[in-house]
């Protein structure tokens, strides 16, 4: 790999314009996260409405993203399938266009069937025939289930799984998983609401939905953590919690764009069945991150 | 509608040879089905693994099943999808190959988001845009969302959205749906294991994995309970508990696809991440079949 | 046993005034439910707030209702404890003050160690010591722990475990439990929103929270079923599902203490940290009774 | 106050033999813990089977446990109950046997009912009328239920409601707690898995099953983190969890008191239901501890 696998990423939203994918937007959005000390960009991922495009979106989405990133930006594809041969097929077809890891969701339709040794062989047989390297992603609210540190320590031993979004939110898990697993394998948490903790633990990086509306933030908690600066990691921690729950558990995707929208950026709105937030709780977005926003506008000039 | 939205079906599944869609097996099984009690057929459903099969595959297997089947079967088309364009144009591509109408499972990735009004706004507009009547699909192991009474008798009133797959088990949810829906609402059950309580209640049908093997015990069962045959009913529903759940919860799609080969269908294997099921649960799954497998038979000659 | 483990039972409320045990009002209670076609009645059960009781209330509680009760009624006593020796204790306790047999729940406070081996350990140790028959109590809802159906068929053939509450809502799980018990094994349902299906897969009874306001009614339903009248039973059940979960699962022991107090019982209050419904509440359960409650007059005038 | 409500307790077991309290087992106990750097002891706690003894014996445990003491612990004493006068009933009595807090965990039987203000009106009413300050105890994985920031933030502005212990394991609603609760309000981590995380965002002390065995192991975490030395507590942090696990949530009380007799303590066995560990898991429990017992004893001797 010519890029290091760490540091915070976003996972970039897919801006639409009347339930279009609106590319436009989307190179706006990424010309100005170029400018940031974000390490790169997570492609067609959840907050990316990945489960809403058809294959031929994915495809320009991801090229375009690729086109606008800055070279010192890696891009990680979102390539999760139900069926072990489409994700394999996703995979090779994120590097070809330019993807430079892939991201793979847990299948979990058959969710009773889905036992250890048999996301095991799913995830070794797509490390296997992928042309790059992949991380396994553990997003147990969407997929109810649960990667255990013991298989994602065994998954580690294989080359071509380079690390983990783990985005479960239990701590406890994480740092397990750390403990366990091969030493090149890097776990990125993708909860901003312990990002500080899971950094404590050891995470060397994060995929936060909230990074699309304040990177420098994140970037600069990050920053503060590796210089020592455990006062000034968790007062942002403290400061980031709330807002990055109002884009995320509480709110989704639309208050993702919402809070998005307020700091410049050319959001769009989402595909049903989600729906932009009622004005009540877009009030309650902009209140969260309006000096927080101001704030990042300031550091930024 | 020009067929009665009643009666047994079973969610036919994809025959697999070598992870390739093998239609000709298809063909096979849908001839002997055709000769039974069975009202209609679920095509590209849940135990039709739809979730592992890409658009082509999708397409084909419904022409194939709509083909095959006989004359007085109507054919269900599996064409949930996450997101309500994705679905509309399913539901679309459902009618022109031939579907008599559409099932339509609750999107459920981003399932914080999947409010009741959220969830009523997504089949409302797909109703209102399909050719094809649709039925929702309720499968909470699957998706983690439930959908309540109410919801559903709102549903109900919609004149394109003609009844319901209920597989969540509960039989005084589904008891409530049946008072609270309107009167030309078919509620299906959706799993073996309550199917004549759940006739008792007020369902009109039942769309069962078992049914793949055992069809015409199944429609036996409806036949007793419509007949007021109580203790014949309760009977069969005593003996067909264990091997559905068998091949439902317990061995998933690879333990039907067994039962399947025992009763002499062409069910091939399953896609990965799916296995089949290991020697001993071969052996469960046989000796749980194999009486009630040659008792068809026998009343079949 | 002398007496039939079979009928409707209602699990009697512990009547409070100024948060004080009010025997009189239970003896008030009792007196008119002896009119009715009630079996028995189980004292110091969930419904009877015996969590709140100390030792001393509990034993007036239970001596009061056996004086009160019609000699054709058998009391069954609430007797579960945490501890196994605790709760040998309580049955031996019960068993003095006149109880003819006891229910005992699930432990549960170490739910991680309750495996199904445990709990028959409990349950058989219980059951060796009781001078009283025994019935589990499986009551997922409040424990967080369920007995499936082979642990219960187990149980079934202890001499001196007769039978079990199931509150499960699980009918599936109900049918599976008395095709698996022994012959002799009584199952009542704990949930009267599955009343009528549950009697249709095998219940002998039910011990119903409603039946404490609208006892007629649910002694009328199994009656019906008994004299085969399923129609009749199936509109009985749709009566009763949405009144019952009212004064259940929506809003508690102060909702049924509620719709007691419109039926003309002495149900007085809850103990904290209950409380008795909002003034909404109350609106919402005296609009579901009323008709119930005039009728049930009605017929027994 | 005359104590600091911080620093490490372990919440001390109870040892039995033959199913009867051992007084002198406990007081041997308590003697050696004396001279390590605990805080303090939760007497009657989750792991001193609180839920498994009488009246009788809860204040003969806790009279012991006062009485043995060194001068510099203090005494917190497990005052739960479902009813609130019952609970109120326990504090006043502890604080008569000379506890100096009283821990309260939510009443959980009829979770259903315990919405926020119940259990906020609950936790005043206890407070108000208890003789000494309590804290609150949420611990979902035994009671079903969770006290989430801002209950809690609420519950802090009470005077005598000194602080919470959080056994949830969730480290962002632990960091939500200290951020929105009154700055002197005491924030225990209750889950030793996430000692060092909870410490890093802002809890004050640890109430830790494993610091029963390992006493001096888990205050050296925490000055290991008061100094600033975050390395040796990550280090600390890793070699505590799995063990820690192993006397919790793999093997219970029963794995505690194996571990405990292996570090020389007198732990007796557990009540039934309960059981001690199989021979397997024994071997498991001595493996993991073997090495940190053994440095343990080599730094106290």
């Amino acid at each position: 790999m010519d890029f290091k696998l760490q540091g915070v990423l976003p996972p970039i939203v897919t801006p639409f314009k009347n339930e279009e994918v609106d590319l436009e937007a989307l190179r706006d959005n990424i010309n100005r996260w170029n400018s940031t000390g974000l390490s790169g960009y997570l492609v067609v991922g959840s907050n990316g409405e990945a489960v809403y495009l058809n294959e031929a979106e994915w495809e320009k989405t991801l090229v375009t993203a690729k086109e606008a990133a800055g070279e010192d930006k890696f891009i990680m594809a979102g390539c999760g399938r139900e069926s072990t041969i489409n994700t394999v097929a996703a995979c090779k077809r994120a590097a070809e266009l330019g993807a430079d890891c892939a991201l793979v969701i847990t299948p979990s339709y058959f969710k009773g069937q889905m036992t250890p040794p048999r996301l095991a062989a799913h995830f070794e047989r797509v490390a296997g025939e992928s042309p790059i390297p992949i991380l396994a992603y553990n997003f147990p609210q969407a997929t109810g289930l649960n990667m255990g540190p013991e298989l994602v320590a065994g998954l580690s031993q294989h080359a071509n799984v380079a690390g983990i979004k783990d985005s479960s939110g239990n701590i406890a898990q994480l740092s397990e998983i750390v403990r366990l697993a091969s030493d090149e394998f890097s776990v990125f948490v993708g909860n901003a609401e312990v990002f500080y903790p899971a950094l404590c633990v050891g995470a060397v990086g994060a995929i936060l939905a909230v990074a699309n509306v304040l990177p420098e933030m994140c970037v600069e908690l990050q920053a503060a953590y590796d210089a020592g600066g455990h006062a000034k990691a968790k007062k942002l921690q403290w400061d980031l919690a709330w807002p990055a729950a109002l884009v995320t558990r509480v709110h989704g995707v639309g208050g993702l764009k919402t809070a998005m929208a307020l700091a410049g950026y050319s959001a769009g709105t989402v595909r049903m069945p989600l729906s932009m937030p009622a004005p009540q709780a877009v009030d309650e977005i902009n209140a969260a991150f309006k000096d927080l926003v101001y704030q990042g506008a300031e550091e930024l000039s």
